[in-house]
């Protein structure tokens, strides 16, 4: 997948490569499990946003949150990218 | 921005949506505030998983979710599209 040069991905190609990484996985798991997953990252996230000072680390929770999201709704049969341009992309976002 | 025909946006592309969007309220309000909106709707969130059969409402949180992680990394000056590829668009993931 990766060839070190790609410097933008669509939300859906976003999506479609987590699922690659850990879909089977996370379905095993099922919703509940990953749930929690996603929740200890929102956890980790909190904290590298009140300890401010590792900026590395915090670049790496808001992914992880994000990778974590994108599973969830991978498992609910949501595609993301539609839901997102659905809400958002519209004459009159909210 | 909105054409009505748009079908795929990228992660960059988004995070920018966003931000036109809400930045600017959102950077008025600061860090800690903002944080708590993106908090509700991850509740509202774990509401929709929890209660199941309203898709619409379920899609719907996982963009809100989505939106707010994406303006708290705004307020953060993340990149959440590098972040992502630097994370998971590499040989050895996670």
């Amino acid at each position: 997948m990766s060839d070190g040069e790609q410097t933008t991905i669509g939300l859906g190609e976003f999506q479609k490569l987590i699922e690659r990484l850990y879909y089977e996985k996370d379905n095993a798991r099922g919703i509940a499990g990953t749930y929690m997953w996603f929740q200890e990252e929102v956890g980790e996230l909190t904290r590298a946003i009140r300890r401010k000072h590792d900026r590395e680390n915090l670049e790496e929770e808001f992914a992880d949150v994000l990778a974590w999201l994108v599973s969830l709704a991978s498992l609910h049969g949501i595609d993301i990218e539609q839901a997102a341009l659905r809400k958002y992309n519209v004459p009159n976002p909210p």
